[in-house]
């Protein structure tokens, strides 16, 4: 099965939903992305239509924006 | 293991969600409560912390809200 991915910066409110998603999920199926250690994938995450962070990307393309960490203007800083 | 608890009201965004999470959790793994169809279960949700739905509450208790359907003050109405 295609990974979802998780992408992240970092935050406190990023860190706990990551270990949440991590555990419903699995690590095996969820790809975890630092946007703000990795600026280089900030434009695919706003093509997948990441509007803030954390968010998952689901296997099938659907973007879930799980609470609010950071909007991806302040993660481009 | 626990389940975990998705709360939604029926919104087009909350049956996307719902769609989405189940694929990944595995419908086993998840009860669906559906607000607008069972008020009685506002105000466990609401204890839970949660304040928009569609929303999960893990095993361990945390909230995650996902996107946006509507406001638990919309959904009590």
């Amino acid at each position: 099965m295609k990974k979802s991915v998780f992408y992240h910066a970092g935050c406190p409110v990023c860190v706990s939903a990551e270990q949440d998603i991590i555990q419903l999920i699995g690590a095996s199926h969820v790809e975890v992305v630092h946007l703000g250690e990795d600026k280089s994938r900030i434009a695919e995450a706003e093509k997948a239509g990441i509007r803030s962070v954390p968010a998952l990307v689901t296997p099938n393309g659907n973007v879930l924006h799980i609470n609010f960490g950071a909007s991806i203007a302040d993660v481009k800083g």
